[in-house]
């Protein structure tokens, strides 16, 4: 039973700093305990596909079974964690008592809706595939009622879809649900004028893409407006009823359909550690990413608050979590070698966003990028970062065949 | 307004044989209206491999939309028939009406849980792709709970799947299931002892595949018990519970997962339409497959009785359905050129099963193949009969990648 005296290494969260900390540990003189409440790890930047019926759940989302099927000094756990014991060193999972040396709390992040219930309750988001899934029945059903749709004004409301938060996801959804009516759904609905059906993108700032150098911001601005996505800036949405969008200055509009990706805070299993959180409900961790007072604990990705060189808390993004992942499993063989841990730095590898067909912005190297190079860029580090081979394959042909023949795959109405 | 004269085909359903009929019409002077419940068309044969997760909904589901993009005399509506008018000719569509000159109905079949309640309540069948996906959710959970149940008991119950019904389908579901335990599940919960879990196949008959010759039933019977599958022969259910099944002989058989596939009646809509109906619930049609009475409504597929010249009804099969569309589009068009109908005949095009990789029985030309030749037969002609070149592809990648690696792809649990 020597196995069961290596120290035990629970990792909350499967998303891609639990996953990859999972990986970087394989290796390690320890036992690992992965949880997650779905039995996939899914990747989140192309979730946006499924609800505009581009891509199927199956191509995004990668049983964990399977992923580390032969990887042996870890166990898979699927459940929630329903209470993490600080002092005393567990976590309760769905009621079962799992006790820890190391923990690395991953749990990811949760769309934040800043209060607006009537949003929560009458919009869509795309945290989940579960989500993104209705959000494309509802979309494609907008589609079959406006085509036995009579009365116009109720028309140009199914055809009307708002995405709220102009950062890279409302900037790739509403560039892709515009292509989508433009090439697609004007072809499979001949009866329905499609100069009926608009696509709004509402910001509340001053800007598209405020992460983005300026020259990039214009460029995303110029192909959206291309693709034919209103824009709307200082645009700050107060109430959504499901069939009438509020904004502060008054004007309203008619839309059966909103979609929010506006913000992001952390999951509510920060809120429950009794630890101090900073902006988003984010956990503030040491420069190291150990939870203060307990050097046991790490805390990385959207969970974490860590602040850059500059006072500012890194970005909710993918790059961050992952090169803290690498940082944690680092500092988690340092400690169990009883070498002293080392702070986290955050090395920015870059900015990419797409905007549909053709239509990319990217920042790299200090330089930047715009157009159909930016594209071909963001088309294959995404189909490279896709987790298996064949989950590769297949979206590269779905792209291929969507690229040849202006087309998109997924247009089932699979619930309502 | 030509086009207005041209008689109005209403085609309700778009399964083999309503979408088969709507394309033998393409090129009739007729206007066709196409209506289902689904936008899209269903490959029924193979949902089997969706609840056990061998295949996503989008690669046997096709948008009827899409199919029919080109199809300038044909219109698409989603919705439900409520309600159909033989006197006044016309159908209502959730609440409208459209009248039609000629009527095909191809509504085709439902479960037939044959008045057993608690296996309706309890049981899953594979009727539609929601069924088959939470089929694949209960499936997979049942792993994942059995992966942290001390009680063996409880854990046996839930490694324990019992397919009702030997005919195709069940013989099917249950040998691609054992397969699905013995290859892949064995490997991704090393924690669970496989011999705790058993497919069992529960028919109420004396014999697998009641259709099918003699030596084709032994060889089924043997390929089944090869991969391990348990059959039950005279097995006849009375009762499941959602935890133990009952049979009539007093035996008990403890088990989570009940899947029923043993028995198929007409659609719904057959009874709503004040016609002579025979078993199972079909409409009884004249030879030339028109309502007695109705000269301008034909009935096809699964929702139709018609029988071949011993007596018998026509099996519930695609292969009925499809040469029951090409006779009614034949007969439609005669009926407008006023020319005399033609009745149906029959053509057996021959019997195709499989049991899982490697392993399926075949009836063609008189000769009865079993095994791998068999098997080989079904991929090809099932990948041919697939809608959709990209369909057929990406099908073809996922059974070869399955075929040398033993993986199938879509093990997520989406939703309980």
């Amino acid at each position: 039973m020597i196995a069961e005296k290596r120290p035990h290494v629970v990792i909350v969260g499967a998303g891609f700093g639990g996953l990859q900390a999972a990986r970087k540990l394989a290796n390690a003189p320890v036992r690992i305990t992965l949880i997650d409440r779905q039995n996939y790890h899914l990747f989140q930047p192309l979730l946006y596909q499924i609800a505009i019926a581009g891509l199927t759940p199956a191509q995004i989302a990668y049983p964990l079974r399977t992923i580390f099927r032969r990887q042996k000094n870890l166990t898979f756990q699927m459940g929630d964690v329903t209470e993490v014991n600080l002092a005393e060193r567990y976590v309760k999972l769905d009621g079962s008592v799992i006790a820890y040396d190391h923990l690395i709390l991953a749990a990811g992040g949760q769309t934040n809706f800043f209060g607006l219930e009537s949003v929560e309750r009458n919009g869509f988001d795309l945290k989940g595939v579960d989500n993104a899934v209705q959000t494309r029945n509802h979309l494609l059903s907008a589609f079959e009622r406006a085509s036995r749709e009579a009365d116009a004004d109720k028309r140009r409301a199914l055809l009307t879809f708002v995405v709220v938060g102009a950062g890279p996801t409302g900037v790739e959804t509403a560039g892709a649900l515009a292509e989508l009516i433009r090439h697609v759904m004007s072809k499979e609905y001949p009866t329905i004028d499609m100069n009926e059906s608009h696509v709004l993108l509402l910001e509340a700032g001053p800007t598209v893409m405020p992460a983005y150098p300026d020259e990039l911001r214009q460029s995303t601005l110029r192909l959206l407006t291309g693709k034919r996505v209103e824009v709307m800036l200082n645009a700050k949405l107060t109430e959504y009823n499901g069939e009438q969008v509020a904004l502060a200055d008054g004007t309203t509009i008619p839309a059966q359909t909103l979609i929010w990706t506006a913000g992001v805070k952390a999951a509510g299993l920060a809120s429950r550690l009794g630890v101090r959180q900073a902006g988003a409900g984010r956990v503030v961790t040491e420069s190291t990413l150990q939870l203060p007072g307990h050097p046991e604990v790490f805390a990385i990705g959207d969970m974490a608050y860590v602040e850059n060189g500059n006072g500012q808390p890194l970005p909710m993004l993918s790059t961050v979590a992952l090169q803290q992942a690498d940082a944690t499993a680092e500092n988690i063989r340092r400690a169990i070698a009883h070498q002293p841990l080392r702070p986290f730095h955050y090395k920015d590898p870059g900015l990419l966003a797409t905007i549909g067909r053709n239509a990319a912005v990217a920042r790299i190297w200090g330089l930047s990028f715009s157009g159909f190079i930016a594209w071909v860029i963001w088309v294959f580090l995404h189909i490279y970062r896709l987790i298996g081979f064949r989950n590769r394959i297949v979206v590269l042909i779905n792209w291929a065949w969507d690229y040849i023949f202006y087309d998109t795959q997924v247009r089932l109405i699979t619930k309502e």
